[in-house]
């Protein structure tokens, strides 16, 4: 898919908003993570574990939701709003920070919860490498 | 439809994160701007204009985008991470105040624009009317 | 917001895809159920009832999705398959009616479910009744 | 990705809808479609082709909704209505199918509709090659 990403990068018409390949590997890892999130929580309902699962359940759904509308912001290359760009990247990263933390806590006793914090980790990661090259690319532009 | 927003919070078992007035306001809202700004989205790509649209439609497209996820997050009561929620309205206002700015450019010529600047505008201060009242929420909670 | 969905109609350059009325109530309806599955999930995972919530939740979640595309792809007037409007309709409609019926089981022990049947019960009913209009016109179209 | 896909189906608690290679192949490619119709649709509003891109922008932006949906209902595991999932799959073809072929009339002069037409294709096969299984574990579900 990474290889899908990148060839509608370099075939837009427009130049991207950032670095290509680390702007496809992001792409890329907001949508694994977010679906990974949806399925994490879908597995957390199903499942009846010893402790609670809620706060896993909620950051789970809200991380999913917003991996998906970074991963469609971050396709669009078309007159980007810069400054928003890297607000909801970082805003992105602490999401996936959080959903790591919290999955990290059943990973011993639910490992569907130990496959998503990975990959949390990893987008979250993925969000930081980005933010200080769309940061330049905003204070280049104004 | 306000009335359904309210009615669901008043009915869930969780308490509501931040006052269901002021919450339920803005929930509406967030979802009144997603519609049309994709509708705005949807208008200027069918209308050919003198000036270009470009940066409306890329503006109104994330916007709604965010609105949606906004909505959504702001709608569970179960657990939510406090701090998450309160960045996600601050970025949510930012989008809302870019795209109202954009869209007022276009108003006196194109009046979809000037619809849709409108319920932006009017999102952009619901999103910053829930702020202090989130912020405060996750202050007491840590 | 009925207000806003129908302005938004009527100031686009485009013809509406069907009757405006009946396309703006039924868009409404499409964010209001979203909404309300939404928060039904969320009311629905946080509480322990006696008798299993996992269809529950199940049925909300994947009717929360559905209503949200359907309201997304109503909002666009710009050249619309109606073919594929009209079974998105449908597939619509047959989620708010699995959710109604699923959500109306709880309603005596779980009150949140009761309000969520009602309003999936009427988008049901919104979906249904824009079908005939859609259908109509991709016929016309062809 | 599909790695991702695969092991979070493996690591739920729940038994897949479906085989879970067939699952997770058509999970990957909703995703992945969903994301080249939301870059195809941005490289078409920014591109001034002689001919008209309307037709183009509006079914791309359709596909890239009805695919996210898709992947998110075909990601949750618990309980699910498998008459709905496999219309849904059926619709989901069907956009891939009208996408393919818009996006397919312009490939020689825009070439990134070119790669959009090569997705929207195989995702279209993998919906088409899920709605037997989806359909004969609904019947065996009655």
């Amino acid at each position: 898919m990474q290889r899908t990403v990148g060839r509608m990068l370099r075939t837009n018409v427009e130049r991207p908003m950032a670095a290509p390949d680390a702007l496809a590997s992001c792409i890329q890892a907001c949508l694994a993570c977010a679906q990974a999130c949806t399925a994490c929580a879908d597995a957390c309902i199903a499942g009846r574990a010893p402790v609670g699962l809620e706060r896993c359940i909620r950051i789970s759904l809200d991380c999913a939701d917003l991996c998906s509308t970074t991963a469609r912001i971050l396709t669009r290359q078309l007159k980007p709003d810069l400054g928003l760009v890297t607000a909801l990247l970082d805003l992105c990263a602490s999401a996936c920070e959080s959903c790591a933390i919290e999955c990290r806590r059943h990973a011993s006793t639910f490992l569907v919860t130990h496959v998503c914090a990975a990959i949390c980790h990893e987008t979250y990661d993925e969000c930081r490498r980005l933010v200080p090259l769309t940061a330049d690319a905003a204070r280049a532009h104004h």
